[in-house]
């Protein structure tokens, strides 16, 4: 039984737990779209099944497929990972799905924020989104919460928390008029603070460079633990990357959470630059309506774009040169779990990474105060 | 975890348990397509949803709605009802559907038995039928049920069983050359033995007069517990109800079942006859590969497809002469239970009842020998 709501999670007392904190499962969606992913979509259900085959040796994955792909995702998937049916626009589970909070007597329920497919009709990436913004809803119907409906454009990959009372994200994001141009930035907090109940939003500028969802900080900057964050990195000054990771760099050290913590920060260096090939950009179909797949442009790649299992940490491979660093420095980063390279550069096309097409469940847990 | 396994239930221990056992749950589909429910399905919709909120004060109803329809039937439906998306053809849930399993350990898994529209093209009612052929997979999925694909064509509604090792069904309907052309009478009984983990087939002859699904046994006769069913029944001798009626009795007193036992049979007087009116004929769209409903047929009628819910009988109101004495009948077989009537014309007008549109989800449970 999923009733919507009326109230917010603050008034409730439920909290967004931290992706570090344990997990009951994880879901993702299906890609399928010509317009978005090469070659009719199968190099990405490719690299999308071998991220579901890593998560699930972390935790249950739910995988949601259109009807049409529906016999062709079953066969691909391996049999442990749950395949349902759920509509959607595109593949990007964390920016549709439902962020889901929980209570301390082993409450879970969800936030499903209104989606405009990152800017709507002031360059968003795709029209229409109808089925995206229906997703949350869905994944709520089949997992029993009840819905929170957030009166608020956000996507799931614009927000990180440390479950304790800090949320950091992006202005480039969040104060873009594309999304509540009728909110203030203190009207943005007030909301933040509610639906994911937090004390202290922690403001980055602008994410990683050429980041066609204006900036999510889930490609730029996330939590290890609470106090601690990673942040994609580059010592090269002449690359625009350099600015933007120093500038959020000093935002971070120069902040206070909502525990008084200063931050510690981690750097990760960034794969590349990596731009799309020639064959790359042609396998994409054109569409009118969807942003084009052109050939020689830089992608927002970034070793940040991570899902952080409750025993495997699941990181994308996008460059031979240095995805040994970043699986090392992720290992040391999480000494108590294992870390799992799969290949990123097929999700990398579509524009996003591997915590742009996840979205954890957290565990419901009863605690003694 | 959903698995397809190569055994049966037989060899692993597992039966079906009779519908008067309890219930975890109720399964459904939502009626829309327009060559079958008349006014575009919105009246079949509002009586589908009057059986799912009444089977809803028994046990938990999930209602599988194909995308398009999703925000409708969410709408529509009652909150404590879950929807989920499930592409079909139709929404006759009984025979789409898993026949779902038990062993006496806890376990439960679900039959997958292959599907043709009732006939194929041999007299099946529509043409294609490849997505109810794929629901019961998608209802284990969603159940994380086990899966046995049996090689073997029927429907959930050909069948009855008192979960102590006896089926009832009907010639009619399983020995139609439509189905299994290939199997003898003999090879049909041994595969109902191993995917229902019966010893005893009873055979009736014809199910209900005009039954479009080739007589089907739910809408005939039902258990009520075991050794114990009710018979649709009419005293009218001109009728041909009468004597397919009479010669299902028959058969019944004169039958052993698997426990050696003999019928008890309660006769149910039929509701009728009723036949389809022109307002109602003229409100179904043609459609080449689809049976058409034409004014003035007289419809298989009858009380006895009734849900045999946990708390609830769940039984179609067809004829006002009638509805109240078919009540009373049902309210002493059953005297555990509360009997609630709803509306089922616009569900016969479809072609079954409620009985047809309901699948059980039987309760998992631990027995001590």
């Amino acid at each position: 039984m999923t009733r919507t709501l009326d109230s917010d999670p603050r008034r409730d007392g439920y909290r967004m737990p931290g992706e570090f904190e344990p997990h009951a499962g994880c879901w993702m969606l299906w890609p399928e779209r010509p317009d978005n992913w090469r070659l009719g979509g199968k190099p990405a259900q490719a690299a999308f099944v071998a991220v579901a085959a890593a998560i699930a040796g972390s935790e249950p994955v739910s995988v949601g497929v259109a009807a049409a792909q529906y016999a062709n995702a079953r066969r691909l998937l391996p049999p442990a990972v749950r395949v349902v049916e759920i509509s959607s626009n595109d593949a990007w589970m964390r920016d549709v799905g439902p962020t889901f909070v929980v209570n301390d007597r082993g409450g879970l329920r969800g936030v499903d924020w209104k989606f405009n497919a990152w800017g709507g009709l002031e360059g968003g990436l795709y029209f229409p989104w109808d089925k995206d913004d229906a997703v949350a809803q869905r994944v709520l119907e089949i997992e029993g919460c009840d819905r929170y409906r957030a009166p608020f454009i956000l996507e799931g990959g614009a927000i990180h928390v440390d479950g304790q009372g800090t949320v950091i994200t992006t202005e480039e994001c969040l104060l873009n008029r594309n999304r509540n141009p009728g909110l203030s930035r203190g009207e943005i907090e007030q909301r933040l603070q509610r639906y994911l109940n937090v004390e202290t939003v922690v403001w980055l500028g602008r994410g990683v460079h050429l980041d066609e969802t204006d900036g999510h900080v889930d490609n730029l900057c996330a939590y290890v633990k609470p106090g601690e964050v990673v942040l994609t990195w580059t010592d090269d000054r002449s690359d625009p990357q350099y600015e933007i990771s120093r500038d959020a760099y000093e935002r971070l050290m120069t902040a206070r959470d909502a525990c008084g913590r200063r931050f510690k920060v981690h750097k990760l260096v960034q794969p590349g630059p990596l731009h799309t090939t020639d064959d790359e950009a042609a396998g994409v179909d054109a569409a009118a309506g969807t942003k084009p797949r052109e050939a020689g442009v830089r992608m927002a790649a970034s070793y940040v774009n991570f899902y952080l299992g409750t025993k495997r940490v699941v990181a994308p491979l996008l460059d031979s040169k240095r995805d040994g660093a970043a699986l090392r420095k992720l290992k040391a980063l999480f000494p108590g779990r294992e870390v799992v390279g799969v290949p990123g550069r097929e999700i990398l096309l579509g524009g996003g990474n591997i915590h742009c097409i996840t979205q954890q469940v957290p565990a419901a847990r009863t605690r003694r105060k």
